[in-house]
């Protein structure tokens, strides 16, 4: 059985579909939310559509604490306050999938628009944040969540997968291609992440106009094992 | 016989790529150079690879003035030169179709950041610099040059086109997706070219690591006419 995984915003959007693909890939999860029944609420809902699956919910602290790999599917809103809370819950040697999205949807403005983070990108204020040891990856950002959500629906995108250090990036990978239809890319350095999250701004407007759930595809790529 | 339509940068990789492929496609290409003797040798080598093709080299100032479509593709380093240089050239009604990406090369710094452009993209630059009436559109960004130059590629890229009228981006969609290969998305405002710009660095990096020259589709679109 592969190891325990944990996200954190795990009633969001992303949140809550990322948890039931893994769950139906087998994976062990801890669903992390501020509020303690909103979590276990979120992995009952999970639970009850993948009969066998071992996922439970908890507080954020005890959630983050819980695994290796720590996802971080909040909203910009929250991303630091977040970060901020569990600065006593992380630990060195853990590895914390950031996928937040500055969008400037965050102070009422557009979701096609993203906010200048001082720091270039919500993943590099991620880095800033956590506790020395604690590694940063960012992905998952365009990932389209109503169709995480929906078992139903077949997965079609690539995930770009932003960090400073290949093992990192393919750790995450390597759990996220769990999931049938999403291919991991490396994108580069954390550094990168600012594109990646700025692109996800440009999808929603796709989105609205097309009235679909847009992702990504690069073409022309080989494919190459992590 | 389609309209006539001018490639400004006809002798860098892009816009020898992009004349040659429109060249193919039964367009007849005025190719513009700041020098006229590599604006005219760049259209013998697209008449050569086209036989029966009609290509011209011209300064960029008359080659500006020759067709109604106007497409801007040189190193960010000489958009703003060209422009100014272009000032009594455009006129009210042209559609200029800005390929222009704002790599930190330009300064010396890496193809894989974007500068700041203080308009907030290199298109919108372009939008504040042009004549009154003449229309912008971007476009391009992230088309693979290489791919474009080699007629024996097949290409498989969506192009992101960014403007403020959705006319003007039906116009230049309509002559991009003269090439196989290519179909463009309603990337919607001018202002999202930064979004498509700088997502240009990630995939010079992306190319660079996977030896290879990636394009984008997005997925999930239902083919929608433009």
């Amino acid at each position: 059985m592969p190891d325990q995984v944990t996200v954190i915003g795990g009633s969001g959007a992303l949140g809550t579909g990322l948890a039931l693909r893994l769950a139906v890939a087998g994976v062990p999860v801890v669903i992390g939310s501020r509020d303690a029944a909103r979590a276990e609420e979120a992995a009952a809902r999970v639970r009850e559509q993948v009969p066998g699956a071992t996922v439970t919910g908890l507080p954020n602290g005890p959630a983050a604490e819980a695994s290796d790999v720590v996802f971080l599917c909040v909203p910009f809103r929250s991303q630091s306050e977040t970060l901020t809370n569990l600065k006593n819950h992380l630990r060195e040697g853990q590895l914390l999938v950031d996928a937040t999205v500055p969008l400037a949807a965050a102070v009422s403005g557009k979701a096609t628009r993203t906010l200048g983070v001082w720091q270039g990108s919500a993943a590099q204020q991620a880095a800033e944040m956590v506790p020395e040891g604690v590694r940063v990856v960012a992905a998952l950002h365009t990932v389209n969540a109503p169709g995480l959500k929906d078992l139903g629906a077949t997965l079609d995108e690539d995930v770009l997968v932003c960090g400073d250090r290949r093992a990192d990036k393919a750790q995450a990978a390597a759990l996220i291609e769990l999931i049938p239809g999403l291919r991991c890319v490396d994108a580069g350095r954390l550094e990168q992440a600012r594109i990646a999250e700025s692109l996800t701004a440009l999808l929603i407007g796709v989105n609205v106009r097309y009235k679909t759930h847009a992702g990504i595809r690069l073409t022309g790529l080989t494919d190459r094992p992590w």
